[in-house]
């Protein structure tokens, strides 16, 4: 994944990453310069990744990564080239260390650098409220409105004839061209993403985006958190109605239509041309296809194939739920 | 409907609007001048109505508009003062139509003609908090209290004795007397209606109001949405708890009571003495009677007779829901 | 219960209080003072309490209150120190008589008094956005941040290293410390109670606060109430995600986790270690013990036994509810 907001603080010895984890043996050949996390896929030589379920065994196959934090029985998925580092708890280990890459993607304290329009070179570029709020890493894009109260935190592109309503607060986002977000939204914040612990949970880093592509509309109220360690992302020409909640990491295709406080929980993938009646609900990790109709009400916790109708809780076939219920 | 809000730039030629929804053949005998666009049962001579489905046959037929955006299959419902204007979709016609005569209903941009309340006649007549915004067009009752944040855009009327909380925003709507709307709601908005189209979706114009009469409170972080033909209402001593959405057209009446994070879809109409709790729903273009109860987390998909107890996803008489369920 | 917040107006005469409610017989042997009005638990010696169900037949019992408003065919459960007041709805004279002692309690308008947070002693004790407003009996500790726009209402207690989003409002509520609460949240206002009337619902007092321990954390767009006799409780380290409604009087235990768009019911009391998935409903004055997981979308209607697992709508055992929809 692309990364241009969050500062990676790296490179880091091994060692010092291998010490940060408190793991106990701890004999690599040469004490190399680690230079960033990432995924399986998307890591490279001199850079560290993870694996923790066999879920994910072809990418691990293949990952051209030359350290991977994983489990004693996974390690032997790995490529020679990669160097196991074996822990009890993969995914806290993980968290530790793109903490120490991204301390700055963990908590989402108010950006105290901003200023007001008034005093950035916007001022006399995009139609602007009062009291309207521009962070550092801010781009604006030609014919943006920006309302009232409205907060463009640090680390936003927004392109071109864009509207945000008031009181919205948008950060670490791209957002492309035609874009509406209504009033009261919150859009790039990190996360619902922790591991539980008994005294004080401990937050993992979301160094992911919000990525809005072309002629979205999101609606009022509506909260879309950025992903953790790839983006979350809303496809050309789809709209949201208003109260809707998008969790990190999921993704919705084109042209779909998604109606009033429907839920999608993480990382559950959506196709293109996908309707979502209001107040339905899907479950985090799902595939849902193409062309794919979700009543009003659903929860789905499976994943549903290309263009199927659904409806139900659990959701169902769309006729067998009618003939049920007849 | 009355409209004292959306500006009508009409009149406009017959011709103009026939080019307007690219009409091959117009062979209308005179090219008179069109002087609004309404619903079947408002139109009067000298205005354009528009008919799509069978259901509305009988207010077709007494219709006194002297145009009608309709199917060729249906043309022959109308009387014979009004000329059929026969298109391939009736209803994104009538959304280009109802655009060119009220063009400032589509859109809603933040109102940027906004002043501080403090610059305004109201310094003096209402109770205000830190930053309040009103817009032009608004007209303040006595006795009132509007917290800080709020904004009033253009288009509102607000009665006596009415207490708006923080960081709400209101637009296009009529609040009659004694109504609290608390905070961080969102009232007026145009609703989520438009034409799916792939490349971008067609909004249609939202020319309605949001009618908040006596007595009701609207609570927290709640959206109530304008409507597009006819107004969005909440009747007499009805009082909506907090994350609430009221979509377009939706019309609730007197003296119900509607618990938290209830949404109800577009054009759904309900009776006096409705009780439902939260998180029900409650699908579009329904009718809801007299005196229902709806229980809590239920999903209504059809119409509910007067004096009915339902409960369930979707919602059956109660008694069978928790027979059904003991 | 403890009520560092609302001022109570009284001392009141007996006399005077069941004039209020309009008793017609009123022969009480002495006109003495009542200094408070409390629950059958807490209230003691020349206080006044109030007891309308048998469920609460024991705690009657042993009341300490020199006065109980109740019915006739409840005054005998009262121990002999306690002066029965008959009446026909215990509530809402109830009701009548908690405004008497606490006037504030009742409605919610904005806080007049607050002042820019640069006009306060806090602007070089806290880290603070642009905009930021502080009302009266504000108390902020030790190395807190408070985001743009937001607005400490008064009667607000906030402990250490505490973390407040942009756009929040947070009026009657004790937070201790490491607690965030992000953009938009509404904390703290009266809940959703009232006698309904046709005319005009009769509102009654809450002069609960809201009680957030320590390490909690609040996502976006979130509204907890305050409760109306008793505290609304959220327990150290837990977690709520996005768009959350927690209503008055509700109890949240420790180390809980509450994913997006949950609602819980009035007066409802949870265990700790909870689970509860996203867009999942709890109904009121239910009791859900300790290490119960609720799956998402899941309606609950009835009390749930520790170390439970339950899904569906309503709520069942989890493995049944696959089971059947297998």
């Amino acid at each position: 994944m692309s990364n241009p907001f969050f500062k990676n603080c790296g490179p880091f010895k091994i060692s010092e990453l291998t010490r940060l984890i408190e793991l106990k043996e701890n004999s690599h050949d040469s004490d190399i310069n680690i230079l960033d996390i990432k995924d399986l896929n998307s890591s490279k030589k001199n850079e560290i990744t993870f694996y923790h379920s066999k879920k994910y065994k072809d990418a691990a196959n293949k990952t051209k990564a030359s350290f991977c934090i994983t489990y004693q029985n996974l390690k032997n998925d790995l490529p020679k080239t990669c160097v196991p580092i074996i822990v009890t708890n993969v995914l806290v280990c993980t968290s530790l260390i793109t903490a120490k890459f991204y301390p700055s993607s963990i908590n989402d304290e108010f950006d105290s650098k901003v200023k007001f329009i008034d005093d950035t070179k916007y001022k006399n570029e995009v139609k602007f409220g009062k009291n309207v709020l521009i962070g550092e890493n801010v781009l604006l894009g030609e014919n943006c409105s920006i309302g009232h109260n409205s907060i463009i935190e640090k680390n936003v592109k927004i392109g071109s004839n864009c509207s945000i309503g008031s009181n919205v607060i948008i950060r670490n986002s791209l957002i492309h061209d035609n874009v509406k977000i209504l009033d009261n939204c919150v859009i790039g914040k990190h996360g619902f993403g922790f591991f539980p612990d008994k005294n004080s949970n401990l937050r993992y880093p979301h160094i992911g985006l919000v990525v809005i592509e072309d002629n979205c509309e999101i609606g009022c109220n509506s909260t879309i958190d950025r992903g953790s360690m790839s983006n979350t992302v809303i496809g050309n020409n789809t709209y949201l109605d208003n109260q809707i909640h998008i969790a990190h990491n999921v993704k919705i295709g084109r042209n779909s239509i998604i109606a009033g406080q429907v839920g999608i929980a993480g990382s559950s993938i959506l196709g293109d041309n996908v309707k979502i009646g209001g107040q339905a609900g899907i479950s985090g990790h799902l595939k849902i296809g193409n062309n794919v109709e979700i009543g009003g009400g659903s929860g789905v916790i499976k994943d549903i194939p290309d263009n199927s109708k659904v409806m139900g809780y659990p959701a169902k076939n769309f006729r067998d739920f009618l003939k049920e219920n007849r």
